[in-house]
This record gives structure tokens, C-alpha cells and sequence, in this order.
């Protein structure tokens, strides 16, 4: 049987892009159970629709044969284990612990980039980021430990390379910052605009993104900088 | 050269307490280095310490031979990988999959159990923890959550397992919560408290918790409710 993922809305939700990502850009089949985001009360649609496949009723969900795995990291280590040709890790074990431990740090950090940048793939928000930029410290800071981090893992690899070289669940689970960073105009230093592109040009960060704009599912909720399209 | 583990209060670093409990269960030797909470400021010594070391500069780390592995999950995959024969995480496919949605769940979420009962493995906080039960549903809902969690997969264990029969990393995971419903005396089902005691009584945790009642450093920022001892 089929992989099956459920994901939220593709403008917004970033979680769910992650693993969606991943699976499209290291071509593993799956099939796409899209949940719309319509209000997380208890009782939405949203809630009752994932509350049937999984006990948190958040997105991402994968599902193996009726086998529920929620939360990003813990997909992208079944995934990991289950195609192991497909060496979404890096191959060395100080470069594989390094992934894991940046994809551990944005899972439960950021939070200032998280709450102030949410993700809007369709939106085009320079004067909002620049005010962002101007008035939010933690923001800044954010920003800085990304460039920190993305600066580093690139400076030991050839020039044009992905964070750990070829293509890695890190780079999928950095995709939705990238993604921020190009909402909000985010300043960065040349060589990590150039990483954005290369995440951005990525087959399955190009598709998700197409989706994306195509979607025109306008949701309060997540829209914090705007009334309307 | 032997693993060193840095670690910060044992009478209040919870995300320190779970690669340690870990390691200690596990039976995995390694040479702690404890580095005081005395402030989170930039320029504390705390900060200076861990900066030298991590580029996040939080603890827990551990370090192998001069490489730095960061964040709990991290480290305990790092862990499993390194000692496959001690299968710190569940042997069974799906097993192991659960155990890395839950260790998962608690790393990005449980914010108001973690928020309004931080650890404080010495303190003994009934008549708070009855004004935090009365007064804020979310960490109602936190516990519901663990639970919840805990029931299920208990339920499908003999009597008197843990989470998934032997001491596995989702264990080590909520080692700390297991005490903060202790601190504050928070209402679970029999079969639960039953599982809470358990934890307790498994010689790593007994062992941090021994060297955390020894310690006697009272730290404000992390007493929302003394004034001291």
C-alpha cells in the first residue's frame, strides 16, 4: 500500500512541507491527503478529520498501511530507515549527527522567526519584514543563527553545494525559512541568498511552491499582515 | 577518549536530565561536566562556557572526541547509532516509529506543563499544583495529552512495563515529567502513577535525582514560586 501524508494548507502550513519535500525530491511515491486548515478549535473539520488518524490531530501525518507516524522528525527517520538507498542522512556519522542536530534545533527553536515571519509562499511582504527587521531583536537573531548555521555547514562543502553537499532531510526542513526569507525580504549575506535559490530551485520545493500559489485559500488565522489577496 | 555529557542543574534541567538518565541506564560511560545556571545573559558565564564548546551554546551537549553533538534528540540518535547493541531505541519497526513520534511530541510541545511546572526535583509544590490544576486549562490538557500517550502504550505492554516493555529513549524522554507531576503533585489514574513510580525507581533517574537533592543551588529564575529553601 501507498504511502499517505496528510498535509495542511500548502501556503501556510510549513511543517507540513517539510516531509512533503523530502519525499518529492528524493522520489518517494506517496499520496497526498491535503487537510484544509479551517480553524484548530476542537470541534473544526480540521481537528475531526486528522483526530481519526492520529492522537495530537496536527499535520504532518504519514501513514504506512494504516500505521500513523506524526511529527516531522520522527517521518523523516522512518523514512530515513525504511529507503536507506535513498541516504536522506548524510552518509558520515559527524555530518548525520550534525543534520540531526540542526533539524532538532529548528524543530523546537526559531521562535521569533516562527511567530513574527509565518510562512505565506503567495505573499510579498518587504515593508512588513522591514519593519519586523527594525523593531523585532529576536528576529534578528534568529536570522543570524541561521546564517550562522547555514554558513558554516556550507563553507565545508564545494561551492553551489546543499547544506551537507547533495540534497538531505536538512535541507527540506530549512526550505520553509528559506520560503520566509523571500516573503519578508529578509537581508542576508550573498553566498546564503545564493543557498535560497539553490533550496528554492529544488524539483520538489518548486512543486510544493507551485501548489502553493495556486491554492488562493485565504486564511485568516495565518495571515497576521493581511486583509485580503 | 571516553563521552563527555555537559549538563546543567540537575535540580532543574529537564532537557539535561533525559541523554543522562540515558546514558546511565543505558549503562553507557561518560564524563559529566556541569555547567552552573547562574544567567542565560550573553555574557554569563554559563553562556561564555557553552559558547566555547556549541554554537547554540544550551545544554545538553555531548561531545565525542571533540565533536559536538547538540539537543536531546540529537544526541539520542547519535547514542543508538553509536551502541546498537544496547537498542536504546524500540527493536520492532513500528515500535520504534512511536517511540520517535512521542520523544517528538514532547520535544516541540507540552509548553504549558513545561511553562507553569518547570522541574524542581526538590521542591515539593502540593498546594501550587492544586492552584495551576484549578486555574489553567492548558496544562489540564498537557496531562490529558501524556495520559493519554502513556495509557495507550502501556495498554499494549505487560503489567508493570514501561513505555515499550524494556527502558528505551521515550523513557529517558519523560523522566522529567514523571517528576514534575511528582513536585507538584498532579492528579493521574492509579495504573499511571503507577508508571510514574517506575521511572522513579529506575537507578538512572534515582541517580540524577540523588545528585540533584545534594545540590542545593537555588536559582530565582527557575522558582516562579519560592523564595527559597
Amino acid at each position: 500500500m501507498a504511502l499517505q501524508l496528510y498535509v495542511g494548507n500548502k501556503n501556510y502550513s510549513s511543517w507540513s512541507m517539510r516531509p512533503w519535500v523530502l519525499m518529492k525530491q528524493a522520489g518517494i511515491p506517496f499520496e497526498e491527503k491535503m487537510v484544509r486548515f479551517d480553524s484548530f478549535d476542537a470541534n473544526s473539520v480540521f481537528k475531526k478529520e486528522l483526530r481519526a488518524i492520529s492522537p495530537i490531530a496536527k499535520v504532518p501525518v504519514l501513514v504506512d498501511d494504516g500505521f500513523a507516524i506524526w511529527d516531522t522528525l520522527a517521518i523523516a527517520e522512518y523514512l530515513a530507515e525504511r529507503f536507506p538507498e535513498l541516504h536522506l542522512w548524510p552518509r558520515e556519522v559527524k555530518a548525520r549527527a550534525r543534520a540531526r542536530s540542526v533539524c532538532a534545533e529548528m524543530h523546537s527553536g526559531f521562535g521569533a522567526l516562527r511567530t513574527h515571519c509565518p510562512m505565506n509562499i503567495e505573499a510579498s511582504l518587504p515593508d512588513t519584514g522591514r519593519l519586523i527587521w527594525r523593531d523585532k531583536p529576536d528576529v534578528r537573531a534568529d536570522v543570524a543563527r541561521v546564517c550562522g548555521l547555514w554558513g558554516e555547514l556550507l563553507a565545508a562543502q564545494p561551492a553551489g553545494s546543499l547544506l551537507f553537499g547533495e540534497f538531505t532531510i536538512a535541507d527540506a526542513y530549512f526550505a520553509p525559512v528559506c520560503s520566509r526569507i523571500r516573503t519578508y525580504d529578509l537581508p542576508l549575506p550573498a553566498d546564503l541568498e545564493a543557498y535560497v535559490a539553490r533550496v528554492l530551485a529544488l524539483p520538489g520545493v518548486k512543486a510544493w511552491v507551485e501548489e502553493a500559489l495556486i491554492e488562493h485559500d485565504f486564511i485568516d488565522f495565518d495571515e497576521p499582515y493581511r486583509l485580503g489577496r
